[in-house]
């Protein structure tokens, strides 16, 4: 329970330079603000993050996490923990839950949260017209298997009616080729204005909503089939082809649904609606024959098909009050949060998870927890192999927990013992950083990170950067209005140590950390401008910068490198 | 050994909104970036953190910290653990280690690290002119002691020659009314291409480098009958003042010290010189007998006149390579960190902290941390009543010691026990999200923290705010092109719920969140603009933005406050 890192990825960081004028953060910030909209965006609500996956189970290469606030995806490379890539993803406003990686991770999954207008970008639709003319979006990205990166020309999406969307899941083994959505919100209440009551109260009136189940396998071939639309960059799936194809399914889904968590084996699927003191589990092969004896209770007001109920739960425990989401282990058990009574309660999956039929489907232990866990996760929780013998509980209060340091208080994570008879918390772990959502563990050995780079790299393209400078080939060269000045990093010296400009000039500096000993970063800094950066031993980074202040700055290494380090330090000279 | 908060200070932080168009943060921020600098700062190298003090103790009331990158200080309120003031130090460029409170903070001490050229801001003058025309600037900023904030016109600086200050103390009870601060490179070297030598050669040749001993009582004096000059907003006592009036002596220290520890008690002042394998020990009798009897070994280049080193230092010892810092405990032990060889040092103190005569000034036992401690601290280690059973180590490297995350490392704490008869490391802990640097320790008893604010107070004033909204009486009012909203949140709804303007108009929200539960914190955030707020319990927060995008934006609550957290939303509908 220790915190080894942060990863900025939609917000600059001082301490590792992201975005503090150092270009691969800039570059990456950048290239997710959108150039269409008004001010490049700075800011992100990271939500969900999902591991990269080979035959369902995570393979340490990437991880991606969505922007909650902006309807984006990041996607970090876990060899150097660094973000390569954030993708504003067309048609999507806001992102919540709908972030996964299909088992092969051909593609990345991100949804909707909130629908939004469909068409042209910013485009403005009164509320009253919220059913007609807002949508929500399913968005299934390509990913390039070298790189980890989205490429959104090889991507698709489905349109899908503007229910509220929330925290989706693959299928996988006997479920693969599936996603499932579970949204709340069906009675499509917007605002106390139009709807005459708090959208609290309006939106939580239905005693089902429903669980979106997706064939993507089946999409992949109609958008191969060319029955797609592009709307605004990216081939869409209409709602109507999607129902049309077959495509598209609801199965009811108790009362406003938070969650779906597809069980180990691929076989379970498991809704907790979160007024419902219950988890429903379906059947993955009862809903195929649903879908292909046509076994409905009818339609929803957009014409989906809606799965009856009957045909395709199998479980149905009383948990709790404010079930959110579920975790599995190897043995067949299931483990769900609680919101509103501070909870984690474990019951029993049926007989495909090898659970004897008389003990399926059983509540079997409950543990408290303090206050309102969010999620939980064990090791590979969601993937084909879970591991958990501890799960960790991510609670959103930590009331009367810890010392108060101000108002803003911490949240708590709790290590529970899954390994006795009774679940057990063994150990608190304040949060002050932030306020995570979800979690996904993985085991240290998957993860083959470098301990520093090969001498010359370019982090944007992880390969030989065109920069790179040896050292004995330091250098200024001055072309134009712009001087460039080839650098090198190491112990306790930056070479050159004097960079003399005039007022007005564009300083275009590349650094090369010339060290390959694990932990020799370097930082470098300007006193008086917005000038930071990390410099990891190998890394080549590329500052640019006007130099619109005279006088005489004395630029140094940010990170203690070495018993000299507060000698590393070299002059910026700007004449007026 | 868990982390409770992380509070930013000069930079922006999405989790709390600081920065992301809330107007605290960006007040605060607006207010440490001089404007007649080019670009608003928003980034800063904070290290040396300084508790308020009443009586040489911690009173728990107010913190300040420095930004070594750009000569500045921010102070945290430690009722709501906010900042409430960046302060731009005029004629300082960088400060490292110069922050601490007197032992009543009438003042606030902050030194610069490397000299600037001292005349007009921007001033730019050839490295040849260094010793010349550089200065090195102590500050001794006045604070409001209602709102802990400094006020630069009853503050003042003295000129100091143009040496590398470093990490400053305060003398107390027995040497209260002195500050002390060791410096190195007193070679005055610049850079390779001036000294033919890197600076990490040219700077380390002395064998003794200085200590300033600055009787700041005696300075007050100096201000209050009128001998200073104004100096680009702040009265100076010039260099030759400071001599001519007995304020400012130096003590020979060894080679390149990095910081100086006053004991408990005030009558020792420690100084370890990072290239030399010993600490050492002056007494403060004898400093001031030195001072008053003029025992002067000679004077510096500027005439500042050097203690003769055989009056004043009463104990070497020799503790190891790369001595930096020293922390005390109640029994006259003192504790040194040794960067080079990895260990902390525990050795004795003379008989004013009680140690008999024969055991006075002696390595006492050592013990090894993981690796490159920068700093060290224990509870109250340098206040009057120190209270340390238990030591931490701060680690700048953490090789070996975790599983590998990318190529930026995180750094290790170790909890050394100090109770026994040797020290043991009892625990390690990670810090992966920026590199400390110095720390202080305080009981948690001190810390008088406020749970939740007054309903309707503005955190700027720790007041009533003007905009305060009380329930029934949210409205929406219209003035020219700006739009005022005045807003309640309470779990879980925004109350009003729709905002319609037209594009091109200025929103500006007032947000009251009208809970008094504590952790009941809401956060306010709009898709696709940089707006992002934490609302506390009871808080208020002003928000002012262009509405330049059309469109409907489902703005929502970030923080997952209630079973129905998802449904707080609302809209902001902007016409075209």
């Amino acid at each position: 329970m220790g915190l080894l890192k942060t990863i900025p990825v939609f917000s600059p960081d001082p301490w590792s330079g992201y975005g503090y004028g150092a270009d691969a953060g800039e570059v990456v910030l950048d290239g997710g603000s959108d150039p269409a909209k008004t001010e490049p965006l700075r800011w992100g609500d990271s939500h969900h993050p999902a591991l990269s996956e080979t035959g369902g189970k995570y393979d340490g290469r990437f991880i991606y996490i969505n922007d909650r606030a902006n309807g984006r995806i990041g996607m970090v490379d876990l060899r150097d923990f660094k973000t390569k890539q954030i993708l504003d993803i067309p048609n999507l406003q806001t992102s919540h839950g709908g972030v996964f990686a299909t088992p092969d991770t051909d593609y990345v999954h991100i949804s909707s949260h909130t629908g939004a207008p469909l068409g042209a970008p910013d485009a403005f639709v009164e509320l009253e017209d919220f059913a007609e003319s807002f949508r929500g979006i399913s968005t299934f990205l390509a990913v390039d298997q070298e790189t980890g990166k989205c490429d959104l020309s090889e991507s698709f999406q489905i349109e899908l009616p503007p229910y509220t969307q929330d925290l989706a899941d693959a299928g996988k083994l006997a479920s693969d080729g599936f996603a499932f959505i579970p949204c709340f919100n069906t009675e499509l209440a917007t605002a106390s204005t139009v709807d005459g009551a708090p959208l609290e109260t309006s939106a939580s009136k239905n005693d089902y909503d429903f669980l979106h189940v997706i064939d993507w396998r089946k999409a992949e071939e109609v958008v191969e089939a060319g029955k797609t639309e592009m709307v605004n960059g990216v081939r869409m799936i209409r709602l109507q082809t999607a129902i049309d194809e077959g495509i598209l399914h609801f199965v009811p889904a108790p009362r406003s649904p938070h969650g779906v968590c597809v069980s180990p084996d691929g076989n379970y699927i498991v809704v907790s609606g979160k007024l419902d003191p219950t988890t429903s589990t379906y059947d993955i092969e009862l809903i195929k024959r649903a879908i292909e004896e046509k076994t409905y209770q009818g339609t929803d007001v957009y014409g989906v098909p809606i799965l009856d109920l009957d045909a395709v739960l199998v479980g149905l425990v009383e948990v709790g009050a404010g079930p959110l989401h579920t975790q599995f282990d190897a043995e067949g058990n299931a483990y769900t949060c609680m919101f509103i009574e501070s909870s984690v309660a474990k019951w029993t999956l049926g007989p495909k998870a090898g659970v004897p039929e008389s003990e399926a489907f059983k509540f079997v232990d409950k543990v408290s927890v303090h206050y309102n866990p969010g999620h939980l996760v064990n090791v590979g929780g969601d993937t084909t192999e879970p591991d958990g013998k501890y799960l960790v509980s991510m609670n959103k209060w930590s009331i009367d927990r810890y010392q108060t340091v101000g108002t803003l208080h911490p949240q708590n994570f709790q290590l529970i013992d899954l390994t006795g008879e009774k679940m057990r918390v063994l150990k608190d772990m304040p949060i002050g950083f932030g306020e995570p959502h979800y979690a996904q563990m993985v085991k240290a050995d998957t993860i083959k990170a470098w301990e520093t780079y090969p001498v010359g790299t370019d982090p944007l393209t992880m390969g030989p950067s065109e920069y790179a400078t040896e050292p004995g080939n330091e250098r200024i060269e001055r072309d134009g209005d712009t001087v460039h000045v080839y650098m090198t990093a190491m112990r306790s010296h930056f070479t050159p140590d004097v960079i003399r400009v005039k007022k007005g000039d564009n300083v275009s500096l590349h650094i090369t950390n010339i060290e390959s000993t694990k932990d020799a970063t370097h930082g470098f800094a300007i006193p008086g401008h917005n000038v930071q950066a990390s410099i990891d031993p190998g890394e080549v980074v590329n500052i640019d910068f006007a130099a619109n202040r005279s006088g005489d700055y004395a630029y140094y290494c940010t990170e203690f490198c070495s018993a000299l380090h507060m000698e590393m330090q070299g002059w910026l000279l700007v004449e007026p």
